[in-house]
């Protein structure tokens, strides 16, 4: 670098006075002149290597994006509370062998911590073996709750069908509600598939690691997965051919109808068992009157390996008259099923607690809706303001604020410009910036008059309102519809 | 173990029966003995080894727990949203020279993550450095914004003390609200203090380090914290005996009146400047008629380095009558102040930004209201449930799924057991148990009088209402007062 030869020669400058007894006066000038460039050096070289970011594969979420997210999370907190659902919290982190073994293939995604402190810890990979280690270790054996504002599940010995029926019903009103578009509910059912693969000449041991090859018929076409079926995993190209049939298979009562008439299905006992409670799955549905959105589809295997009955996903619907310029690629926007036998892996005893579970895919659907909103310019309020205290004239400051702490402790959200003259026009425009529906405006006149003047700030109407009843006033403006 | 030489002698069994070349029959009985021997011994082992525990320093959150945080975070958001805040959001961890040098002697108790592919990182200690750093990352020079529900902070240049006084504002409306007991909130400056380590002698090399022992007046006795500031920090004992005398002070307006007329600190600049605004502040706390809470506290020094102007810290009073058995030690519960140079710390430009900021101690309320829960034997709801639907004869499974979906589709917060045919008396216990407070019953003769009967549970007072005027009449019977 330049500035470090220039310091280097400045150096030799000092070195050669000192070395020639020169003027003291002259000797310190060029030390101080030294010093400086030195000191801007390294304060250069601070600013060169500090990087201004967040870390890898993080990130900060703005107002606006933040208000995205609550509205998705409002949403779906307030579909968990309507199916009265509790909510609990439990760490980040767990004891690595918590997680190991549940998640079959896709346990090599999950995120081990170096030893902290003796303890072999792992991030959390999802919310149900958490949860399950929670219902063994409380000894719980009935609960529905949710999971910071994602995963919702109902836990417990029940008569058939009647809670997973539920949590289908959840993820249809979630998704109506987000209004995220057209969607279809893949429902199928661990037994049906293992049945399948039973009378398809698949060994029992291979079950699972099929069953995963199947999960990848999303993102894969069929000759691909077949491949690996019988490259990777050694499965006979007869069996999986003969898987090749079922899985093209998908529809509703009329599919399980006929499956349960199938030759070599209905003799499989799994097989039998898993369509019987489909057919009483549907029937509850067709109560709740969703059925138009859900599809029995046998090509559904979901990846993990934890799941024992029923199993579902929820994907969008392409639309035509798409308004996003960018069409997203989306997968799954939520998912779960049944599993009967996690609890049972952590209880000393090996007592079973039968649950079922929905996950909502938070950050796909807010990608979603951010894009959107952006494609859009919908203007997003990041507050929830209700009025601006402003004056017309100077010297109110003291009027403002004695205002302003009524309304805050009426419960009115209320803000005020923190300048001690402001103009009116800029007060005016900050309310056209963020949003704000109105300004009460504290005047000489209106002072002595004990009334407010209350702007609507979209019609610029203005209404000279008593004191009094300010804070009704403001309240029946912007009550939501 | 015993098992370990069963499972021994049984290979040996096993290993003498082959070389006697046995009848294979024999051999294979007790090759299997001797498998379910191991595989017993290897299921025992795996349960003796396994802990069913959270980590180290990580709990859950049972679902009564998490009703009393959301109480906590819920007067919190309400009031940081009365005020106009935006909600921002921020990473778990920050480059560890992000948070270097911010903190002073706090700074130690950063905690450092292991090189995870070649960034160093550190765990957040607070949200006001990384709140500084999203302001300069995004070259933001106003905004009012809350992250977590527990810290809101105003960026921006504006005219002197209205910020700050809107956050006392706060704390004092948060603490009210939360009915957390009686309070007292210090004020203190730090130009103020700075003036008088001044006047008392301190040298300026050693004013944030003095300022860290002041700090702890709050957990130790004067004399600790002086023998402190000479023995450890080489002040002289005179310096130290002035700063005595000072930091016993503590009052409202007329004791910023005395120290303005403060021989020694009316001289000096900086504490000039700090109590003139002092005053200010306490002018605008008038207006918000909140002084009788508000102590200006001559030992309030707060730790953390990144302070410049205004601080401030909330504590409890412990009250004389305290339904608590065993009365909680609770320090402070809120606290923030002023931090002007803090933004240009990583503006590339230096660039600056003045903040004022308030933290909320929520580990610390939740605490206190939870111990006080548990000692009152209050009942705690942990859903919001409004009504279940039950029914008084069998085999109405059916008509409560249709009733129940009519209900959620129109936002009532419904349950239904998971019982083909639950017993009355079990659907009536539920709601006992859980506080639901209302029950709509459905049966043969009320579905052939298009109406259901609806059970007041406190009262057991029983009204025939007609389906299509249902939903009204449970929202009305079950609106918040």
């Amino acid at each position: 670098m330049a500035e470090e030869a220039a310091v280097r020669a400045q150096g030799e400058v000092v070195r050669r006075l000192k070395q020639d007894k020169a003027d003291p006066d002259e000797i310190a000038k060029e030390v101080a002149k030294l010093l400086e460039m030195k000191a801007q050096l390294g304060a250069d070289e601070g600013k060169h290597k500090f990087v201004l970011k967040t870390p890898k594969g993080t990130r900060d979420y703005s107002p606006k994006q933040m208000a995205i997210r609550e509205r998705v999370f409002n949403a779906i907190i307030t579909c968990f509370k309507r199916h009265g659902a509790e909510v609990i919290d439990t760490p980040v982190f767990e004891l690595k062998e918590t997680l190991t073994g549940k998640y079959g293939e896709d346990s090599k995604l999950i995120y081990d911590l170096k030893d902290q402190g003796g303890e072999l810890l792992s991030l959390r990979y999802d919310l149900t073996v958490p949860f399950a280690r929670y219902l063994a270790m409380n000894k719980i054996a009935n609960i529905k709750r949710y999971h910071i504002a994602k995963d919702f599940d109902i836990a417990g010995q029940f008569d058939p069908m009647i809670p997973d029926a539920e949590c289908l019903k959840i993820v249809h009103e979630i998704l109506s509600d987000l209004q995220l578009g057209d969607f279809l509910i893949k429902v199928n059912d661990r037994r049906i598939l293992d049945g399948m693969f039973a009378v398809c000449g698949v060994p029992d041991s291979k079950f699972r690691t099929i069953c995963s090859s199947v999960d990848k018929l999303d993102k894969m076409p069929w000759e691909e997965v077949r491949s690996e079926m019988v490259g990777e995993k050694g499965l006979s190209p007869e069996a999986a051919d003969r898987i090749g049939e079922y899985v093209q298979l998908h529809g509703g009562l009329d599919l399980i109808e006929r499956l349960l008439q199938d030759a070599k299905l209905s003799q499989n006992k799994l097989a039998k068992e898993g369509l019987g409670d489909m057919k009483l799955l549907f029937e509850y549905l067709t109560l709740f009157g969703i059925t138009g959105k859900i599809s029995f589809d046998l090509s559904l295997a979901r990846g993990l390996d934890y799941y024992t009955g029923v199993i579902f996903e929820a994907v969008l619907l392409q639309q035509e008259n798409d308004h996003v310029e960018e069409p997203v690629s989306v997968g799954s926007v939520a998912g779960g099923g049944r599993y009967d036998g996690l609890v049972g892996m952590f209880d000393p005893k090996g007592r079973k607690v039968p649950c079922v579970g929905v996950s909502i895919g938070i950050e796909r659907i807010f990608s979603i809706l951010e894009q959107r909103v952006e494609a859009s310019e919908e203007k997003i309020r990041t507050t929830e303001t209700q009025v601006l205290v402003a004056s017309a004239q100077k010297k109110l400051l003291e009027e403002r604020l004695k205002l302003i702490s009524e309304l805050w402790d009426a419960g009115i959200k209320a803000e005020v410009l923190y300048k001690k003259n402001p103009k009116l026009l800029n007060q005016l425009q900050y309310c056209e910036d963020t949003g704000i529906p109105l300004v009460a405006i504290v005047g000489e006149q209106e002072l002595k008059d004990g009334v407010v003047k209350l702007r609507v700030v979209a019609t610029r109407e203005e209404v000279n309102v008593r004191r009094e009843n300010l804070v009704e006033e403001i309240r029946m403006r912007t009550r939501r519809p």
